[in-house]
């Protein structure tokens, strides 16, 4: 048997609302899985820690754990806060150290980066931008954040980004609309994440008309996060996911808005509007959080 | 003598007003350099080959020459057009094979990026970001144009940043002007470029009174690009040049709008609008162009 088939892995997505707690292998398959939902901090680190005890004498030591976690987070290995989560609106959860416990108890190397960039380093190793290095994982669900890689790479810097709090320009049939982001009102969250979308119109997406003008409000401001991207950090792919982007028949109407915000500046065919494989969905679908996670303990394993 | 710092490199600012070019060594300094006017692309190539063949007997062979260039440009190694102008406003120019005649008539290892990628590399070898990996550098001139460093590498993907084409909402007072912008009337660039301010107001910032909105609308347009870089990028540092920069007292301003219009969303001190130390000045001042280009020479030449 291929000893490196035989390594596993823990992985963690640490979410808002529920955290996924996994063990897989190289592959990218998963062998054993839960998920509970993230209540206090105490209690949802107790739940994940007692998860990976409890699967010890079936699948042995682990050669690392990835976390992937709701942000913002401190990716920073020279801050103390390293491994902790920053100030949230969560309540109870800013300052939170996720790592620290995970580390105490369970003794393995780990991962760690934000839910949205583990998602990208899973599309990219097993998902839909295998053949590219620059790409950024975006989610449009109960909030929106997004993910990038540059040269295969997590984009970090200062922190990291937190592109759902772009400032989109409204679109000209949505003008009154104050916007749902508690810090920003009508930011691109606050205008185009599932809540917005609730909030302007009554309903979600999908017991809306096809007609309704919401999905055309909707395919403008997320082409426009498309053109933004393209303008700032030029990746050779954009996955959209997340609960919003399950509606499939957003994507056609984002990528004409992606053209039409760029205005025939970039000249590449990929932005012109009618390419379908430069603006995908997820290619693991619902999974590329998790297997984010796998992704990171992979990298964090020793060689 | 030490070996190292005796080799030479050669520099090509490729600007579209004027090029400059240079022979310069490890350290930065520059040996012998020329500048001349960019007129039509034979004669442009034409000064730029005589420049560095006339001084063969001085400095004997090149270990390589940096072109940084105006852009769009083809960066991809893969691509037939590598080393090309892409398509772009300025006549005569598009489709210009600016690497090829250089790679045929000097016969050197040849670097070759952006005019601002390659003064973001300066400003990280030489300069005001030599402290950190992750940088953007903005030039705010007759053009906006910002080039981006990740992990110390150059942002490239689908094919460069075109940060002057941004769409920033519009400041109060400002709601009339169409902007200047070819592409797209009111993007960052027809707003905030210097000839957007000329036609705006009649003159140029050094010509109104400090006290004339023009500062206020210029800095605010400014601080939501920078606003937008962090959001998207996670830049450690933003080196903001050009000849509109010129005008020192637009940094605090920016400063101050770029934390106003991230409404305390980035819990970190340097976006806070009163760190000096995360909106600045280029070191090299105007100097990072050409020392941009060598330093592209000194990537590509061989160890």
């Amino acid at each position: 048997m291929d000893e490196a088939t035989t390594r596993r892995f823990g992985a963690v997505e640490a979410g808002g609302t529920k955290f996924v707690c996994a063990i897989g292998d190289e592959t990218g398959a998963i062998l054993a899985e839960t998920r509970f939902p993230t209540t206090d901090p105490l209690t949802t680190l107790r739940n994940t820690i007692e998860f990976f005890r409890a699967r010890h004498a079936e699948f042995g030591e682990l050669a690392a754990i990835g976390v992937g976690a709701f942000g913002p987070i401190e990716l920073d290995r020279e801050s103390e806060q390293y491994g902790s989560v920053l100030h949230t609106p969560k309540p109870g959860w800013s300052g939170t150290d996720l790592l620290g416990p995970l580390a105490c108890e369970l003794g393995v190397p780990l991962g760690f980066d934000t839910d949205v960039t583990a998602a990208a380093l899973a599309e990219h190793r097993w998902g839909a931008a295998r053949d590219v290095s620059d790409l950024v994982y975006v989610t449009v669900g109960t909030g929106i954040g997004g993910g990038a890689l540059v040269g295969g790479r997590p984009v970090h810097g200062l922190m990291h980004p937190e592109m759902g709090h772009l400032f989109p320009r409204r679109h000209a049939l949505d003008v009154e609309f104050a916007g749902v982001c508690p810090f920003h009102g009508d930011c691109l969250e606050g205008l185009a994440a599932g809540p917005a979308i609730i909030a302007r119109s009554g309903a979600s997406l999908d017991r809306l008309a096809p007609e309704s003008v919401q999905w055309e409000i909707e395919a403008d401001y997320l082409g426009q996060l498309c053109a933004n991207l393209v303008l700032m950090l030029s990746p050779q792919r954009i996955v959209l996911g997340g609960g919003v982007m399950n509606q499939e028949r957003l994507y056609a109407p984002i990528r004409r808005r992606l053209h039409a915000w760029l205005g025939g500046y970039i000249g590449r065919p990929e932005v012109g509007g009618t390419i379908d494989g430069y603006v995908v969905a997820p290619g693991l679908g619902a999974r590329a959080g998790i297997l984010g996670a796998l992704a990171l303990a992979l990298d964090a394993a020793p060689r």
